[in-house]
């Protein structure tokens, strides 16, 4: 449980209803220690505490970057409308859909992208980037359920990362954390965005 | 097996030398998917292709930092000379010796350091700096041997932390690495230290 008094980035209740703590019923043993119990219908159930902890940390990671250095990916469809928006407000580069095997190591490719990190919504659809990024050296920070491998990855956000709520959800704390770090928004007045900006239909 | 033909910042054999892949007897659940076998006499054996991947990466995480923004820590002796070098070229701040709790977060202490991101040696005795960085929530950085608890850390170098000889290779490369990263050494040149300066007498 988590405690009532806990300075979370929203409001504990907030992430009960975009589900971002809902796993799946397959557990592999790199997400195990980020699970705080089974439900009765066998779906696990992640750490909020570490969801926050580690969304905290994302945001501080990636501050530390040039947008352009940066790369994000989501071969899911749930997490295009959040990496739009955030590639719109930040300048960091995206590919929502398919990724052109060889973009960040074939410089003979006309797209070709040199990055410095790469950020991923789930290791499996997303596994043609982790391996160009794994011959190039960069770091992977991947959002990562219950169901995920999480070797290769360098730093990985527990999460729900499938559903649409719980996807739009992160990537308005990110782009939110981003905009604070960077000085594009100011803590003390009211952010000019709400999650359903982040939320695919 | 390490791959002859594999490209490792040293030799393969200058990391045999140093025992830098010996772990424990010990072995935590968070350090099990570095360990490459276990040897007859129950020492685990860490994977060196994954040490060097992961110094690499330090190498790459680090250079994001201002110096005097990073904080090393070292409780355990055979890593001062290390730290206190690593220091010394590249200005970061460091503790060899007991931390002072309280250093990261109490402004009130004399001796008050802002630290954006913390390095340790070892979780066990470096545990008064880490419980610190999680009250101000900065990424945690450790070198992790097999018998370590790896929770609270945001990245996992696995290697033998106990060692004279290991410890002052990975600090040596460590330094070699970020002085690259940093235009303050050519790679094409000769490098002007060797592991001995970064090595516990």
């Amino acid at each position: 449980m988590v405690d009532e008094n806990l300075n979370l980035l929203v409001p504990n209740e907030e992430y009960l209803k975009a589900g971002i703590h809902i796993g799946t019923k397959f557990k592999t043993k790199y997400m195990k220690d980020f699970i705080y119990k089974t439900r009765p219908d066998g779906l696990s159930v992640l750490n909020i505490e570490e969801i926050d902890k580690r969304i905290r940390i994302l945001v501080k990671l990636l501050t530390r970057y040039e947008p352009s250095d940066i790369v994000v990916v989501s071969r899911r469809e749930n997490g295009w409308k959040g990496v739009k928006k955030l590639a719109e407000m930040i300048g960091v580069k995206f590919f929502a859909g398919r990724y052109p095997p060889g973009l960040l190591t074939n410089t003979q490719l006309k797209d070709f992208v040199e990055a410095k990190i790469l950020f991923i919504t789930d290791p499996w659809p997303d596994r043609n980037a982790i391996n160009d990024a794994l011959k190039i050296g960069i770091p992977v920070i991947a959002l990562c359920d219950t169901n995920n491998a999480a070797n290769n990855i360098d730093y990985v956000v527990p999460c729900n990362n499938k559903g649409k709520k719980s996807l739009g959800l992160i990537f308005f704390l990110l782009t939110q954390g981003l905009m604070e770090a960077k000085g594009l928004h100011n803590k003390g007045q009211a952010f000019p965005f709400t999650v359903d900006d982040f939320t695919a239909e």
